[in-house]
């Protein structure tokens, strides 16, 4: 059983007991981004609640797969790319992520860009853009002016 | 498909097409609460994230169930009653109520008291206690006096 009760700590924008973590393992195409895993799989929840923060000038990974993500932006303010269209997005706001959509979330050059992100404990892998999705989403000159694949 | 980008109205604390709703039905054991469903159950997320305000000096009904919540308190403070203790909650605490745990919410007198509940589609319907289970929980006087049955 997980502690009940996990306080805030609004200096670091965590947790008690919640490791910041890099986004992704390794290197890859998203810059200054980490991710905190606030409730894990448990009971009849089968779902990762997790908070990302991307840092100022940051971004996420350009990408699509099956399952969806439910998104509430609850820091700072940014730009994301969702079902081909270019949203600015500001704290509370909610971002729904529909299966096989691509998009990517950015940080403004002023200040963090920081959101809940809910998805399925059973998904599949992130799909990366090819050079024909790369032409596709790039026929819309502020998506391609937009994008970091 | 619902709408991809639902933004947030800070003057009212809501969001663009989601309605404000009574918490429950009717009348009941609970104050003051309204309730906001921000993303309903689909595809590979069979759950439904909430948002509920208690207005000042309000609570939600004190109960249990077998089905979990995750909460993530966003806005004002109060306090919450979790697993036996009561505990003092404010803006981005975590808390996760297991099952069959009585659990209860209350804003302060000065400002409203508002989260974000999960839970699965899915559910089991609330049980409120009965006079052995409120013997019980005032066994402990700080208890007593902050439920309200």
């Amino acid at each position: 059983m997980p502690p009940d009760h996990r306080r805030f700590d609004a200096d670091r924008f965590g947790w008690e007991g919640v490791e910041t973590r890099l986004y992704k393992a390794g290197e890859g195409p998203w810059r200054d981004v980490t991710r905190q895993v606030l409730f894990a799989p448990e009971g009849d929840l089968p779902v990762e609640w997790r908070y990302f923060e991307v840092a100022p000038g940051g971004w996420t990974t350009l990408e699509r797969h099956l399952h969806r993500h439910a998104v509430v932006i609850v820091r700072g303010a940014g730009r994301a790319l969702v079902m081909g269209e270019l949203r600015a997005v500001a704290a509370f706001d909610l971002v729904a992520i529909p299966p096989l959509s691509w998009h990517q979330f950015r940080a403004g050059e002023d200040g963090p860009l920081g959101f809940f992100c809910l998805v399925a404990a059973e998904r599949d892998r992130p799909q990366l853009p090819g050079p024909a999705d790369l032409a596709a989403l790039a026929a819309d000159p502020a998506v391609a002016d937009f994008i970091r694949p």
